[in-house]
């Protein structure tokens, strides 16, 4: 059975975007050092979004990715991401939660739309074979995933700055949870986490 | 010149206590766990207090503790945790900011009442020495102290839980603030991250 892995990059006081995230500038103003660990430093929405991985910030990205089969995002992380550019980066085919999923894009971008996440990460499961989810967010998606018990491991990376503004990740989650730290990667630009979420019962 | 550091333990979800925390329940409902890392594992209110670190808990511990001289807390950590049953436990003198700082406790008990954080502080500085000030908490006198510029460095140490509920530490903190990452320590019991706090201008 896959499991989900629900993996995104905060700030140290729990932001996943600065203010005023929107295409074109996913992960709002001043966001840009959540990814500094992506890009391997500073960067701009305007120069372009090679990655640029190096030392532990690789070593923990290559870990995650290595198992992944298929990908589930919410839309309005894609759309704020610019679709990528019009084509899926992550392995397998990423499932994109959304309510206007009539209007599929292309197979070959790697792309699916899909009308709700129960069935985004489903389908996902299903064509990532032997392999796992990864479940890239927004911040409502991963919630809602994680409330409803869906999320076996949950990789924060944590990068050095407060924001102050923003979508925070667990904003409104009411829920206990307890974890259990796999793995710590960490870098000048991020601390990375790896937790297993512990189900009660099971 | 002292340097301050802040040091807390939080959730992932950014929570410093659970909810209902209260003297004889320091943490609130579900908060013992943040503390796992300082008792060495499970432990409840009834079973007493003896810090019992080990292996990268205690590195971070005594690396944070080395050159502390002093401490600063607010009067609500303080009477949450019992007055540490009326002894101060860490290096120096405990300044405790306090509304009501006419009634001061007995110099023998190692803590000093002071009417507001600013001159907590300064006073601390003075009585470290050579030292430094470790800013104990609650969330509220380290986001007040952060605000100011007065944190030379926070040292974070997050708990593998979420609590849903509970003080949160950055709660109402709308500020911008560059970290640099000093040092990392990983247990099963949390992952400790200390930071220098980068000020504009210095």
């Amino acid at each position: 059975m896959a499991k989900v892995i629900a993996s995104i990059s905060t700030s140290l006081d729990g932001y996943i975007t600065g203010p005023d995230d929107r295409p074109g500038s996913g992960l709002g103003r001043g966001g840009e050092r959540l990814h500094h660990w992506v890009m391997g430093g500073p960067w701009t929405y305007e120069g372009g979004h090679e990655f640029a991985l190096h030392g532990p910030d690789k070593e923990f990205f290559d870990d995650l990715v290595a198992t992944v089969g298929s990908g589930v995002v919410g839309r309005g992380m894609y759309e704020a991401a610019g679709a990528w550019g019009g084509t899926n980066p992550f392995p397998g085919t990423l499932f994109v939660v959304t309510h206007r999923s009539a209007d599929q894009p292309p197979a070959e971008s790697g792309f699916r739309f899909v009308g709700d996440l129960g069935s985004a990460l489903d389908q996902a499961a299903e064509a990532a074979g032997e392999g796992d989810v990864s479940l890239g967010g927004g911040a409502d998606v991963i919630r809602q995933a994680l409330a409803e018990g869906r999320v076996d491991e949950l990789a924060i990376s944590t990068a050095p700055v407060i924001l102050g503004a923003g979508k925070r990740l667990f904003e409104g989650f009411g829920q206990d949870v307890d974890l259990e730290v796999l793995k710590v990667h960490s870098s000048p630009y991020a601390t990375h986490v790896r937790y297993r979420v512990l189900k009660p019962g099971r």
